[in-house]
C-alpha cells in the first residue's frame, strides 16, 4: 500500500454563487491543481460529488468538469453519501492511489441551490433522511436532529447555553475566514434570542443551505516526492454505516456510525485522541458538533456541552474544534462540505489560516457525516 | 493486486416494479449473496447505483439496504456515471478487492420511474446530457442518438434495415430471457412500420424506461477460493472519458470514449476482440450497438450494419452480442443496466441461459456506457 498525500486543496466563499457549478467547481479544481504544483494532465481519476445536480438539471457532471479542465478522456464518477459525499470520494480517491490504480486523483464537491426556493431546497435535502418512515410524515433534518438533542438533553441535561457555546465559538471562527458563508461573530444573547426552528434548536443551532465548491488532489508520495505546497500524509481513511432509520437505533444520544468510524481510524493512523491538534468536525447543527466530540472519543458522553463552555474547543483551547467555523458558519453546500474540511486543514499545515491559526498541528481529524448518520467518514491527516 | 472473482449476480425481471427500490434491491442483493453462497455478513462495502432516487424522494439508500441485509455498520456509498453507474460501482468494487481493502464488496443498482408520468422520466433522463448546451435546447437522448445515426447514415449509407437487424435479432434474444422487459420477437416489417421518434430512429430502434434491480458480488479469489456458483474472473476493469457534449467532438459517427476503454481493456486482459465469445454492448438505441462492435474493434467502421444483418451477431452467429435481449429489449433501468449485463454474462458461464444459451463461452465483454459517451465502462470476463 503507497504512502497517499493530499498535495493540493482549494475552495470558493462558501454562500451564494453566481456562476453554475460546472463553472464553479472548474475554476476550484484547477486552483487545488495549481496549489499542489500539477497541471491537469497528471490526474488520472475524477471523483465528483454534486448531490443536488437535479437543481441545475445536470446529472452527469464529471464529463463536463473533466472536459472543462482539458482531460477528457479521464474517467469520472459520482459518489454520494448525503452529506459525507466527499469524504466518500476522498476514500475512493485514497484507495485507487494507496492500490496503485491511479497516481494522482481530484476529488471535486460542489453544489449550487440558492436559485431555488427555499421549500424546494429543504426537500432536496430531505431526501437525505428516510422517505417513508421519516420524511413522509414531515421530518426534515432540523427535526430529527431536534429529536437526537432532546435525547441527549434528557439523559445528560445538556443545556441551551452549552449548545449555544457551540454556534458563539464557531461564528467567532468563521469571522477570521475568508471563505466562510457567515463572517460574523454572534452573541449568547443573540443565540439565545433567535426564533426557535424545532425545540431545542434555535436558527443559530442549524447550519445554512450553502452553494460552494471545494477540491482536494491526492497523489502518491512516490510520483510528487516534492509537491508545492506543505501535503498531508492520509494516516487513515475510513468510512462506516448504522442503522439508517432513527427510530431502530439503539441509542439517540450519539451516532453509533462516528464511533465505529473513529475505532477503526484511530487504530490505522496508530494514534489516540490525546495525539490530534485539532479537528473539523460535522456541526450540520450544534448538536451534532456534542456528539462527534463524544462519539469520536475527545470526551466522555454528556461532557461535550461543559467542555465547549470552558473554551477548551476555541482556537486558543486544548483542542481546536471547527476552527474553520464549521458547517454552523463556514457553510453546508452539501457536497462541497467534506473536501471544504480538507482545505481547512491542508491551509492549518501550510500556516495559512491568519487569525484562525492552531499553533503547533501535529495530527489534524476530519469527520463527516451522511444524513443522520446512516453513513461516517473519518480521516486523519499528520506530516510528512 | 488480487485476482477478483464476481463470485454471485442476480436481478429481478426488468420492466415495472410493484415495489420500492429499496424492497427490490434487498431481494435482489440476498439472491445474488445466495448464488455465492455467502451470508450478508462477509460483504465489506457496498457500491450503489440509483441515478433517480429524487423519483422515490430517497437519495441514500446505501445505508437503507445494509440496514435491510442486516449489516448496517458497512460502508456504502452511492456511485453514478448516468447510465454506466453499475458498472463504475462494479469498477470500485474491482478496486477495493484487488487492492486488499476489502474481501467480499456488493455492487448494487436499482430504478423505479414507473410511477411517474412520461414527460417527468424523460426529463430525469434528459439530466444525462449537458443543459446549458443540449438539453435545454430540446435535445433529449433520443434526439442526440438520431444526430449519431444521422452521421452514420450519411458516411457510411448504414441502412434501415441494418438498423432494424439490431432490433429484430434482441428482441428474439430477449424473448428468450425470463428477466427481461419485452418478451416477445417483432419482424423487421414491424420495425419498419413502427412510428419514427427522432429520424432515422423509429420506436423499435428506442430502448425502454424499465424499472428494475441487479446486483453482484465481488471477492477476492483467495478469500473464496470454492464458491457456489462458477466465477468470473475480471480480467480486465476499464473506464474512460470523452467530451461530454456532442458538438465539440471530433466525430459523430463512434464514441471516443468506448474506444479509449477498450484499447486499455485489451491490453489489460491481454486477449484480442478474436477471443471474445460474445458481448453485452450498450444498445439504448440501435445505432449505438452498431457503433459498439465498430469503436470495440469487432468490425471497422461502417460494417457493423451488414455484419449484424448477416446474422454474424445472433446467438448462433460468429460473436453473439446482447444474447439477454440487451437494453433494448431487455429493459433498461439506468442504474441495474451494467450490473445486468453481468448477471446474463453469469448466468452464460454456468449454463443457465436457457434458449438463449452461447455455446463454448471463454471470454465474455461487458460495455456500458454513460450519457452520449461521456463516460464508458469495459470489463472483460474469463473462467478461472
Amino acid at each position: 500500500m503507497r504512502e497517499v498525500w493530499v498535495v493540493g486543496a482549494a475552495m470558493n466563499r462558501f454562500g451564494k454563487m453566481r456562476e453554475s457549478g460546472r463553472e464553479a467547481i472548474t475554476s476550484v479544481a484547477l486552483a487545488a491543481l495549481g496549489r499542489a504544483g500539477l497541471e491537469p494532465n497528471s490526474v488520472q481519476h475524477t471523483f465528483l460529488s454534486n448531490c443536488f445536480g437535479v437543481a441545475e438539471r445536470q446529472a452527469h457532471l464529471g464529463p463536463l468538469l473533466n472536459t472543462g479542465l482539458g482531460i477528457p478522456e479521464v474517467p469520472s464518477c459520482t459518489i454520494e453519501s448525503a452529506c459525507s459525499s466527499t469524504s466518500a470520494a476522498l476514500h475512493e480517491a485514497f484507495v485507487h492511489v494507496a492500490g496503485g490504480f491511479a497516481d494522482v486523483a481530484l476529488v471535486a464537491g460542489v453544489e449550487k441551490l440558492s436559485h431555488l426556493n427555499t421549500l424546494a431546497a429543504t426537500s432536496y435535502f430531505a431526501m437525505g433522511a428516510d422517505y417513508p418512515f421519516e420524511t413522509c410524515h414531515g421530518a426534515t433534518f432540523p427535526g430529527l436532529y431536534a429529536t437526537l438533542a432532546n435525547a441527549h438533553q434528557a439523559k445528560f441535561g445538556t443545556t441551551a447555553e452549552e449548545l449555544g457555546s457551540v454556534a458563539v465559538k464557531n461564528h467567532a471562527n468563521a469571522a477570521m475566514n475568508p471563505h466562510a458563508h457567515f463572517q460574523k461573530p454572534i452573541t449568547m444573547e443573540a443565540y439565545l434570542g433567535s426564533p426557535m426552528i424545532a425545540s431545542p434548536l434555535r436558527l443559530y443551532d442549524c447550519c445554512p443551505f450553502s452553494d460552494g465548491a471545494a477540491a482536494v488532489v491526492v497523489a502518491a508520495r512516490e510520483v510528487t516526492p516534492e509537491p508545492a505546497a506543505e501535503p498531508l500524509v492520509i494516516k487513515a481513511s475510513v468510512r462506516s454505516g448504522s442503522i439508517a432509520d432513527m427510530h431502530d437505533r439503539p441509542t439517540l444520544t450519539g451516532l453509533p456510525a462516528t464511533r465505529f468510524a473513529a475505532e477503526k481510524a484511530f487504530r490505522q493512523a496508530k494514534i489516540t485522541p490525546k495525539d490530534v491538534s485539532f479537528l473539523e468536525v460535522h456541526d450540520c447543527f450544534t448538536i451534532a458538533e456534542l456528539m462527534a466530540l463524544e462519539d469520536l472519543g475527545f470526551t466522555p458522553p454528556g461532557t461535550a456541552g461543559k467542555m465547549t463552555s470552558s473554551g477548551a474547543t476555541a482556537i486558543d483551547g486544548h483542542v481546536p474544534v471547527n476552527p474553520s467555523g464549521g458547517l454552523k458558519a463556514k457553510g453546508h453546500p452539501v457536497s462541497a462540505t467534506g473536501a471544504g474540511q480538507v482545505v481547512e486543514i491542508f491551509e492549518q499545515f501550510n500556516h495559512e489560516a491568519g487569525g484562525r491559526q492552531v499553533p503547533n498541528v501535529e495530527y489534524a481529524l476530519a469527520h463527516n457525516v451522511g444524513a443522520t448518520g446512516g453513513s461516517c467518514s473519518v480521516h486523519i491527516f499528520g506530516h510528512r
